[in-house]
């Protein structure tokens, strides 16, 4: 049985594991304030190119959005999103547990257009009724996105560049960031993102952690008693060092870029493979997801062998289905899936 | 100046004044347990030919909405409602405000179909993911819809039995539900409603009260100590006499009924000066609320004679704008509607 | 049957009735945006002598007690309050419910000594664990209080400083406000509370309103697009008209202030009468609430000639009893309560 | 340096580690539904004796109250609490969070004595204003409690019985229950604890884990949907396997009992210490926590050499200190604390 169901079915990356194990009997002190989550935000701040930003680390990703946005938006705001944006469905809504509307907006892929948000934001201010409605107070992307695809630095500095103007925060879910700067065929540079984001999250848990985000703010915007608030939502984790060390271990000699590259290496090799036993895809992404279109019961027939994620009905006979690789994919996995797909002549 | 902005631009039925004239120094309980909001109770059971429906009074339409839907959704349910749906636009988000989320289907002039409904519900169960989303808690609909359109008692039906078979309760906001019921085209009647919905509202704010909209549960659902909850939320009204009174006023001799038809003659002679004068329908609807597209600069030139709610721009050039009649329009506003038409030749 | 149950057992002061019933059938357009809920804001802000003062018009007390703690409020804060304030005990959790704790302190006949708040905000902050803990964000008092009693000048401006001092708003819940500023023994105007207090709100439902409290914000500090936020809280009344025409008639020709005064006139007869009947105090007040210790068994006698509000129990034989006076109590009452009590020869 | 200053100060027992280490590759599902958590909860079942009981891991110990009381209220409910419980004074309002209150009953040394909750809850209903006031849905005790202190056999069983009576759950916040359980003086067993509780959670952070607690619910009561409910707070962990894997290694070969042991045994040694070397005890207790005072100079100079927690202020010139034992304590340590005070002469 080989597994590509997803990227987070695997341990941490033994590095990760051999520091936790090496730093095990130290006494730190608790809830983030220990020399590893001191040593890690330098870290981040450098890769980032950002001197002023200031890291923050929380343990999952639903946490980490629910915290940013409530924290950041006002009472009468809301959070725009794409229809298919994390948030919007697969969070049991979480934003909503916070007081807080997801203002869906049509989607390309997952991704917003500059030009649907222009025309969103516009509209809004344009409504004789918007005092009755809520307010436009933050826009939350995801890079890659919930399909794999990625912004272009265009893209995303035209959207930087609508939210600047509507003085509101640009937030960036970076779940599987670093599949999206390793891929291969990205314009965007985790500076960038820096530069063009108010607030974004570099994804730990799907990239080679236990668990752990980190979060950066980019603009001395950090909420004020930040801690407080995270303690309110009981996403204070009492031994901080637990992500400290794992995120310290990642921004060490570039293990997390080497990681994430090597998830896209196994990508792209799975693409080969796909295109070459005839697979048919329903998308095929620059980053390490990919969705194929298979009979229902050839799916049923593999699902034996190899484990994928089911994504959605395609029509009464056919399915989607993902594809992730990642950090703890093997070339040996890939080999194995290519005699599957052979032999089944799909 | 006349005014077809709204169905709330006077004050109240000249009864409901005169009745809390004459009651106003007799010495009353307060919160809701005084023998006004007790007669109007049994006369609503009544008027809904349901002996055994629970009725509380709340104060206004959101407040409603919000109390109603927070006080029936398990914690891990949102409401179903129609993307159009007052409380997914203009209500500030205040189903949100209460943790819960508004799960959007589309709209067919402001209605959910059937058909829509059950094939969202049968796809949610479907997704093996379903435990990360929103469960589907209660359905949402406006009878007559934001678009003063009109459920049949078929599409009732069909809405009623999905709820029942999903085990779900089907919550009706009548916030205008009067003009509704007495439209020349409807097909349903206050006992249908009774029958069909698990709980709905019987709203006054738009139907000659003051304020004031009459919950009603119709299968001995209501949450229990839903007083308390009421408090909680801010609602309950300590002088709860204002809102009894008023009820009774309006469940006595047919009031209610009375003076929403003459809403809906008003809205009948309104749209036959509208057809006569040539004007251009966005929506005619078979209730007190009609839609007509009119050009910008006609619609400012008209602003200083006659007043008519903005509804969307339409295009460049064209604007779509609500006209509303109400239990407070006279045929005399109708009459200079029409001068004021025909002088324009529009 | 007479009563002295509660300050809200009548409908609304004659003027009231009778200015609703005159402005009926004029249009008006509505959420507040009415001419005369501007002049009442007018009125109010000129009997505050506060010019800048922004006033906003809401339904009821908890209501408003919710909404202005909330939205004042940062998301790491709490509201102090005396263990007996009104948002700690008989709300319902209202404030909770907004996602903010209700911190308590000390009271000594419903008052916070300023003493107990200096050393509670001093002692806050030496914590090394304060961030662990809700932030102290305003301090909420009631005056009168829930116990009939009053702050003086003296003791209104410690509390004012200490807020100053540590940069958090001092508000006050003022639902039974004429009450207090008409006492005989008060040296607190209302020119006074505005300037010492930087929100309070004059309640209108126990002096002469059928319902309504007006929110006075002294020091432009209305938090922004707070319509949107009472939105959201499902406390917009689409009549804003109801609350306007109210407070312009309380606030035209001193009504308010007068009505009030009645208020304490009948008070201080009803103080003579249970003196002079050799009632026993459990407190004596400035205002229009005494407290009385009575035997059980002429408690339960007295209750088919006189309605009072059963307080707590004072011993195995004895409860506490509340006798209220308003602006709606007459002579005659008094007369007859005297009557009972001399034939009781309690 | 030596540190006393609380039982999170070093990472995780070492074959906690060890199992991390050895089960990192292997491919394993997501969100809890592991064959490490399936076996962690068996184990635990077993160990409280209790077949039918329904295990849930959660991430800190906050978190996990938060969630349990949120989900197991009602909507019109808050929680008892001690004064000095942990939810009502260091989790930085995340009840509140919920909506619902937290409701203050006075503490002896942390403890809520059976008679304080007796009169409270029966008052409570004998109060004809009940339903404006947050009703008792919810005992919440703490075992050990934030004093040290722990409840006898006796106590908890007349919680118990005050709770069924009342038909509400007793909650039993157990973040050290193990110093608890292997106390010298106590008569208190897991399976009791199981027995008498409709919920407790097994603490793991403080008790040689890296994190995680673990849910019990004891009466087939936990909430429907609870991963959902979950989830919309932001508290599901993608890779449940950190939880399963550390609690199964904990419930194997008794290793939780054996390292409880282990910390109350140096806590034995501690108090030894304490009092041979002469030091003033605020409050000498049964488990791992010991409170002396100290004078403010000494406090200052012992800070360089050795780590302990500062609890509070004593008078103005002493101080509370906290000495924390935990598993990870060594015998060296508490050799070192002797000399120190030895030396000192205090």
């Amino acid at each position: 049985m080989i597994s590509f169901e997803s990227d987070y079915i695997a341990g941490a990356h033994p590095q990760i594991i051999a520091r936790l194990a090496e730093t095990n009997m130290e006494i730190l002190s608790g809830y983030g304030t220990d020399k590893y989550c001191e040593s890690a935000k330098e870290k981040i701040r450098r890769a980032c190119r950002c001197s002023e930003a200031e890291v923050e680390f929380l343990i999952g990703g639903t946490q980490t959005n629910a915290v940013v946005i409530s924290t950041m938006l006002k009472d009468y705001e809301g959070v725009v999103a794409a229809k298919t944006g994390h948030i919007n469905v697969h969070e049991a809504g979480a934003i909503e547990n916070t007081n807080h509307k997801v203002l869906e907006l049509p989607h390309e892929n997952g991704k917003i257009a500059p030009e649907a948000l222009a025309a969103y934001l516009e509209s809004f201010y344009a409504d004789c009724n918007h005092e009755h409605m809520v307010f436009p107070g933050m826009v939350y992307i995801t890079h890659p996105t919930e399909y794999g695809t990625l912004y272009t630095k265009q893209e995303l500095t035209k959207l930087s560049e609508l939210c600047q103007s509507y003085k509101i925060p640009l937030y960036l879910d970076g779940a599987r960031l670093g599949y999206g700067l390793m891929s291969l065929q990205t314009d965007v540079t985790l500076e960038d993102i820096a530069t063009l984001c108010d607030v974004f999250y570099i994804g730990g848990t799907k990239v080679g952690a236990l668990c752990g985000e980190a979060v950066v703010f980019t603009k001395q915007n950090k909420p004020r008693y930040f801690m407080t608030s995270v303690k309110k939502r009981g996403a204070l984790l009492a031994k901080g060092r637990l992500l400290g060390i794992q995120f310290d271990a990642l921004f060490t000699d570039d293990l997390y870029f080497k990681i994430s590259r090597h998830g896209i290496d196994m990508a792209e090799q799975l693409k080969t493979v796909l295109r070459e036993t005839h697979q048919r895809f329903y998308l095929e992404t620059p980053t390490n997801q990919q969705f194929i279109i298979w009979e229902k019961k050839q799916f049923e027939a593999l699902q034996e062998k190899v484990a994928v994620s089911f994504w959605e009905d395609y029509d009464n006979e056919h399915v989607v289905v993902r594809l992730a690789t990642s950090w703890s994919t093997t070339e040996a996995e890939i080999h194995q899936l290519r005699s599957l797909l052979d032999g089944k002549n799909l």
